[in-house]
């Protein structure tokens, strides 16, 4: 199987899952995604407490070399069982999710072309570009209405962490994308250009 | 005739003419191109001295409004003269260059995304991102080497007008992108979409 992978960076809050699910409407059942933050790492010997406390925004709190070879055996035609992150506990689940490789593989996360091994395995960089304060209205809703949050932890998080850990790893590696989507998810020209990219691949593998 | 006009944006020397030069070596004869560069004003009244003195990065030197004039004539299917600026004069030459509707136009400048009517009239708008040393190196090398100048003169053009006229007029216009393209001239993963993207309007309109 040939398989075209495609990965999708950007700040919080960016539009990178709006991106995605454009792109999954258009090919269902032929894309695979593989998510960052189910790679966090396991910390079953910390309390609650000290897990919430932990960088969740800097690269070493994901398991990302594990990402590596799971992105590989995909490429290479193979399934895999990906790790499961539960928000609500801050950290791994026990369960797992049965991957099948499929024609388009789509890689996303905040800091997937900030490690080089990973960013090396895409043949297609992509990264959505939302301004900051955009980013923080759309990452607020989520985190208190879809992970159970207080408006106070999400704010004391941002300003501690995640705006600068974004300056420090995630806006510098804007420089590996192969494209830049100002507004990812309403941005309809950019959209139209990478489904027809899609296209072109699987009109070439179904003709192999 | 169904065209498609794509504007490419960026600034100085950052591989605007590289990625239009690859399009129209994929798409020849199907390609018109408009230079905001050609529509800059006459300045019969002035010296070479004077017009060498002028402030050729903002808005208010160029002729947008007869550009804007000449692009709706030719989204129309009409042909245009278009004006010719002589860079080694510093000023409008007596020349006119006629030129015919295509299916694809391209429009090109470092503020064509800065003026709303004309940015309107864009199907898709492309801005190419070249980090600004990187940008300077080329300047000074085109500047110097194919258009006379002296290299103290480039370096102090550069300072003075060149690059406050960047931040002020041309990187905040980067935000009006569909799609912005590290690197250019060189980026072949987003070439190739972008030619696919042309690809297609072509089979459109040939079908039509």
């Amino acid at each position: 199987m040939d398989i075209l992978v495609i990965g999708i960076a950007g700040g919080t809050g960016s539009g990178k899952t709006t991106l995605m699910n454009n792109i999954m409407a258009q090919f269902e059942g032929m894309v695979t995604v593989l998510s960052h933050d189910n790679y966090y790492k396991r910390h079953d010997e910390l309390t609650f407490e000290e897990r919430s406390g932990l960088n969740y925004d800097e690269p070493d709190a994901i398991e990302t070399s594990l990402m590596v070879e799971h992105l590989k055996q995909l490429r290479q035609g193979r399934a895999i069982d990906c790790p499961v992150y539960d928000f609500t506990r801050h950290n791994r689940s026990d369960e797992t999710i049965h991957l099948e490789p499929k024609p388009v593989i789509i890689v996303e996360g905040i800091l997937i072309f900030e490690n080089e091994p990973l960013r090396n395995l895409m043949d297609i960089r992509l990264f959505v570009d939302t301004d900051a304060d955009v980013r923080l209205c759309r990452r607020i809703k989520r985190d208190v209405n879809k992970r159970g949050r207080t408006l106070e932890s999400v704010l004391a998080q941002y300003q501690a962490t995640v705006k600068p850990m974004h300056e420090k790893y995630v806006e510098p590696s804007k420089k590996y994308a192969n494209l830049v989507i100002p507004e990812g998810g309403k941005n309809m020209v950019a959209l139209e250009m990478i489904l027809g990219r899609i296209q072109k691949h699987l009109d070439g593998a179904s003709a192999v």
